[in-house]
């Protein structure tokens, strides 16, 4: 009744901000990441008749009571899957900082749902693990599979149709590289969730977002598929530009971004100026992770650790999928 | 033939952003703006028959090409409605930095038309100035009358409707105060004219900007007219975030904000979550506005004044129209 699993990160490509329904995590827009090679999260999780509750230990600490309930509230999803009423000791371990725009939710609740289901013996395939994980966290949906995938929103109520597809092996284009420059570990002040809910009530151009969101999906889908990095680069930039737009316009607005964060754009944007091809894209949170070709990550990574903004960077090519490991954390 | 006058600077509660007519300065929208009685330009112009150019100086260094075309463009409406063609030794002074998002091409303009046509002894209602300063920069057409304006975009082709009328004159509310923080006195990289000209166009926000720009208008003259600064202070922040929206979304992107614009608007939010009210409006340029009442002036003032971001800092509350003086500068 003991697993471990680890799974990456994912960054998203098209954005997904706002929902649906809160409860089961279902987005009102489809959205396309690339998994981060560099960027993971381990977990063991042990089921034991001993014990009467569940704990949770994240790098080494106990975690707050937010994310002991928010993660037994996810393994409750698993018994009721495996009729079986038991608790489980959960270890969790970052190579990177959390809660800071670095989605360690989606390789958080994507490790969880594989090592729990796994613990239990439950054997669920992709896209089972997909909807799982989504429930945990909606962008831990897009976990579950390396590479690059689109998470389809779907239209059923139950969120059967809500998970993620590969659209591309984590091979398939090994130039595609995203640096990902860490500018502060703070935690963020208004969770994603949080964020969320807000927006789609409160924002004025919230309609624009939703009007426009599918045109970038296409574009996406092909630029990946096509390996067509000028647009994919282009279109991300821009989706990520918009989602932004419709945070800072939410009341009480949703301002991510920090000094740094302006900063590094605005250097990423004079370095395409002088023909270093590069685009930027930022996530609920300050960090700014950057789009390039192979050929040119080593002097992109080189400027970006010149800056004295930049506290840690990771050079990512598009990683594999959720794994079981042998290696359990405790 | 020579004649001085002074114009008032004024930052827009209401913003424009977008032209119908480029040629003529017609606006997609109306807008609003407050008159601010520390910022201002004085402008003198002297016609004679014995020069065969126009000559500009401001602030105390020959203008360059550019400006110098642009006034001498609007040199000739003048001259045509004189029926005269005669040329002007021109001197401008600002009492703030220019070309840096604080209106001053609103302040110049509006000086400019006041004392070019009173030179060549044309005698212009406000109407007629406001129309006249338009053409020159369109914001300039909301720095003739002082006080409290709105811009009316109007709808005829030759802009004869398109002018700025008083809502409320300089002595309505004397308690509410606008708080310039100048933080870089560089010139900006794109130009109000060149940045606008493209957001129409490219920004798919532009349309979300449009549809709700009418309730802004609305909520802020009732603001105005019944003195309730909540509502004046929370419609022109959302107001103004909506315009930075529409230029972070245009192609290529307009980002006018600098790191110190960041820090600023989150020591804004912050004060007013400690309960002191204000808020904050920024134009196309890094510089931040922050309105609030008179009582807490002082204190936001010191507050302000110790960061090390902001370099100067003026107190505004709602000045005068422009108006002719004796002191020519030459």
């Amino acid at each position: 009744m003991k697993a471990t699993a680890t799974a990456n990160s994912n960054i998203a490509l098209v954005k997904y901000w706002g929902k649906r329904n809160n409860e089961l995590n279902l987005p009102n827009n489809s959205s396309i990441s690339m998994s981060l090679n560099k960027l993971y999260t381990t977990t063991t999780v042990e089921f034991s008749n001993g014990i009467k509750t569940d704990s949770l230990i994240i790098d080494g600490k106990k975690a707050s009571k937010e994310e002991i309930e928010r993660t037994s509230k996810h393994l409750s999803i698993v018994r009721k899957l495996a009729r079986k009423e038991i608790f489980a000791r959960v270890e969790s371990k970052n190579n990177f900082p959390k809660s800071a725009g670095l989605a360690s939710s989606a390789s958080g609740f994507a490790a969880l749902s594989l090592a729990a289901t796994k613990a239990l013996d439950l054997h669920l395939d992709r896209k089972e693990l997909s909807i799982l994980a989504r429930q945990g966290s909606g962008s831990a949906s897009r976990s579950i599979e390396g590479g690059f995938v689109e998470w389809v929103k779907g239209s059923l109520e139950d969120g059967s149709d809500s998970y993620a597809k590969a659209i591309a092996p984590n091979d398939h284009w090994p130039e595609l590289t995203m640096i990902v420059a860490v500018l502060t570990k703070k935690e963020k002040k208004t969770g994603s969730n949080a964020g969320m809910e807000k927006t789609p009530a409160t924002s004025p151009f919230y309609k624009c977002w939703l009007d426009t969101v599918e045109q970038d999906l296409e574009k996406t889908k092909k630029a990946i598929l096509e390996k067509n990095f000028s647009l994919l680069g282009k279109t991300a930039e821009m989706n990520c530009l918009k989602m932004h737009s419709t945070m800072l316009t939410t009341e009480p607005h949703l301002i991510y971004w920090e000094p740094e964060t302006i900063k590094v754009i605005k250097e990423v944007l004079s370095l395409r100026e002088q023909g270093t091809e590069c685009y930027f894209t930022i996530d609920a949170g300050p960090q700014v992770k950057v789009l390039c070709m192979k050929k040119n990550s080593e002097k992109i990574k080189k400027y970006f650790s010149a800056m004295k903004e930049v506290k840690e960077i990771f050079v990512c090519t598009a990683g594999e999928g959720a794994k079981l490991t042998e290696k359990d954390l405790f």
